[in-house]
């Protein structure tokens, strides 16, 4: 699979997201050219405080090995909030792959300056998804991202 | 309450995690002088990637406003690694009372940086707590902080 189907596969996550009325952001953890672990942000479906994408994602993919985490690529539709970027580092994922950081952006030049490699994609569809549930939901996305 | 009180939760909490046969890393959650939250590290007792003991009781305090973070202590038995730190900057969440950073130390530097009120106590029972974890799984610890 190449990165264009791996961010597809983050996408289709994101509208499955959509879809049970939560948030559209969805993230893929790839290792050595294969998806290990999908996950969709689920404030609203859990209720949850913690699961936005890349960490329902990582604990999708199960307790890995240091080695494992350090040959894996993570993608996100959306770029990584200071929580998600923060799990990022603590397991030392070399790469992450960004569909967008149009409508947001986290610590990204914090990111790379622990010397993790942040690919942004600025994809139509990322951006389209999360301009639609920002204008619909501005309370919701300002609870997800701790904004007032 | 006192300081003392909430910390001591915590390390409640963190020995609450050891006789399940996890990791003894405890945290609470206080807004108000009430603790909202309670969690500890669950890796082995959830088979968990994410739930260390700060984002356990971020997740058992439940979905709060912007502005009950941002008037919360958050309590750890240990230094936030940088996913904890990362969730606790999301929130803004303004001050972390760490029960020692002897055995490991997070990203303290960074998140003072940005506007954090850190407070390190060093309590000697805390020490002991992660002292003897470390010493009989040193494997699971490694783990836990993607270490090889």
């Amino acid at each position: 699979m190449s990165q264009d189907e791996f961010l597809a596969a983050a996408i289709e996550e994101a509208k499955l997201g959509a879809e049970e009325g939560g948030i559209p952001i969805g993230s893929v953890l790839v290792i050595d050219g294969e998806i290990i672990g999908r996950g969709h942000n689920r404030r609203e479906q859990r209720f949850s405080a913690i699961l936005h994408a890349e960490m329902d994602c990582l604990e999708n993919a199960g307790r890995l090995s240091p080695a494992e985490y350090r040959r894996s690529v993570l993608y996100s539709t959306l770029s990584p909030c200071d929580m998600c970027s923060g799990a990022a580092l603590l397991y030392k994922i070399p790469k992450i792959i960004v569909g967008e950081n149009v409508t947001f952006q986290g610590p990204e030049e914090y990111v790379r300056g622990r010397g993790v490699e942040l690919e942004i994609v600025n994809h139509p569809e990322c951006i389209a998804l999360m301009r639609d549930f920002i204008e619909h939901y501005p309370e919701l996305w300002n609870e997800d991202i701790g904004e007032v």
